[in-house]
């Protein structure tokens, strides 16, 4: 057949594999930055309920939202439900598609799928790379042109853990061309403990600014996929009609809906972070170790050069944790912070590696 | 904000907000085209095994696909799923943007989402009206025109229930240029009992044909959201690399490879909805109502030019069918074939009404 596919769709790489497997139990899984524990038994018990209404479309998005938007004293307007933050990565590039005005401004590293998504609909993607392993917003600012239609921030910043803080991206923000849409990834903000973290929530009737914010992290619900974006209502309208009619499905639905009122379990999952962190702090000193201080539930390790091989030696020892080679960071891996038990699981391989 | 959204995406129609309603126990519901029945007590069971593991990002599309595959005696590389066929739908529309050979046929009426989607990426959609209440396959032919991308077709057809045969079918595909990609939205076809239908599996690797198919019907996941397409195996890569990652969630994952499995479900969903079409031709013929015989999980009815407020008054008596005002059949509603209790108090109420 003559079917055609456009350069710019067959360039778009493929998400990384290495992402897609499925491991048994007794694996210690410390690679996509997931909550270590299950869904609380609030979630398993709403989840139950609704499984005999499965043959229905799902309903309770609008529900969703306005407790979304109650958590943060917004009207429901203000917020958008996606299938992950995903689909509001897509989103926002499907209404922003533009003939000429088609840059995107990224960090680099960050996450892989800002720019995945951004060559599949036809954007011109420029890089900037970190200082310091953190987001350099100066140098981003000036690598804006004419062309420059969105900036996608991450902060905390996938794969590096590190934040921009609240004075930067407040003169960032006031900086920007009124024409750019700002997309500010939060997945990991919960974790932040840093009281400079931006309160990038209070921009967004102001500026041309997005804040992503995840159900897959703190809240332990990677397996659902759901996202949410806050933004200028009459903006986030305009979004919406870009969404996939029930994309976010029933059981995502009514299971993001109860973690977002399971205080308990979102403090228990923190406060297990925290200690996680400084678990790993001590014992990498101890090791003498190099690491990157993190504000989310990942972190990095520098390892040397031998980085890609130990990844592959820990996963021989069904240990699995991210070699950070194809992020340019070829003395790196990047550790999700675990359980206790994984913590230590971990330590205890990479020990006898070394 | 200076922000702009194209007048493109500003166009786009909001998705029928009619279609988003949550409604309690004890309405009868025959509106959205869905399954009766609520999923098997396997289905229950493989989700209920998966819920400790939401907190991992979903695995297992690889074994669905493979499942699929299997089912029709295909290589796993010809299977896309989706987040419902909408996915799909879109992945077919990301993939095949072309700035000048931009135009979309489809037939009117058709399910909504192919014309939203369309505009959404930029396409110009065309389209061709039916011809006793069937897809015009030769009146679509004439349609096409060097800017032609893609031609959508449904078969059955949402909302007449009727279907185009074989031999129509395959006239239509060996006629069509091969630089156009059809596809073939087939999401009621296990409710066909004409034994024409078209094998249009048989297509796949001979011409740029894409079958898409659904959980959402016949095998009573509507609220999980997972679609698949059939295809030929390099053109499904293609599509593949504007994929979401992750976009079907684990639940989604294992209840779609359990209902695939379950046969008895399936057959006693089969058999329910040739009950209640029998039992509903023959009742309409007594009241002397005139209705389309269908091929589908539901139907059209001609009530009269009252059929809006018909519609109102069965909603005030908890019954939801579909006007069918907004697809230009204003003497019209569609029904959805429910079990045959909802069936009956259906006609009760209608016949009360007329």
């Amino acid at each position: 057949m003559k079917l055609t596919v456009d350069e710019k769709i067959k360039n778009v790489p493929h998400y990384p594999k290495a992402m897609m497997y499925g491991f048994e139990d007794g694996w210690t899984i410390l690679s996509s930055n997931e909550n270590p524990f299950p869904p609380s038994p609030k979630v398993i018990s709403a989840v139950l309920d609704a499984l005999p209404t499965l043959n229905r479309y799902p309903g309770g998005e609008a529900e969703l939202k306005a407790a979304i938007a109650a958590s943060y004293s917004l009207e429901a307007g203000q917020v958008l439900i996606g299938n992950g933050s995903n689909e509001l990565i897509e989103m926002c590039l499907k209404a922003m598609q533009h003939p000429t005005k088609n840059g995107v401004i990224i960090s680099e590293p960050s996450f892989a799928f800002y720019q995945i998504a951004a060559q599949v609909y036809g954007f011109e993607v420029k890089k900037v790379p970190v200082t310091d392993m953190s987001v350099d917003l100066t140098k981003l600012k000036d690598l804006i042109d004419e062309k420059t239609r969105l900036i996608f921030l991450n902060n905390p910043l996938n794969p590096t853990g590190t934040i921009f803080e609240e004075k930067a991206f407040d003169e960032f923000v006031r900086s920007i061309p009124d024409d750019i849409l700002i997309v500010v990834d939060e997945a990991y903000a919960e974790f932040a403990e840093n009281t400079s973290f931006p309160q990038s929530i209070q921009y967004i009737n102001s500026f041309p600014v997005i804040v992503l914010r995840t159900f897959s992290k703190a809240y332990g619900l990677a397996g659902l996929r759901v996202g949410y974006g806050l933004g200028e209502a009459s903006l986030m309208s305009f979004l919406e009609r870009t969404k996939q009619p029930f994309s976010v499905n029933t059981i995502a639905l009514i299971a993001a809906r109860t973690a977002l009122s399971d205080k308990d379990y979102l403090k228990k999952i923190l406060e297990n972070n925290k200690k996680g962190k400084q678990f790993f702090y001590k014992t990498l000193e101890g090791l003498s170790l190099e690491y990157v201080p993190t504000e989310a539930n990942f972190f990095l390790i520098k390892v040397g050069p031998e980085a890609g091989t130990i990844t592959k030696k820990l996963f021989d020892k069904e240990v699995l944790v991210r070699f950070m080679g194809a992020y340019g960071l070829s003395d790196y891996i990047r550790v999700t912070i675990g359980t206790m038990e994984e913590n230590t699981r971990f330590i205890e391989v990479l020990k006898k590696l070394l």
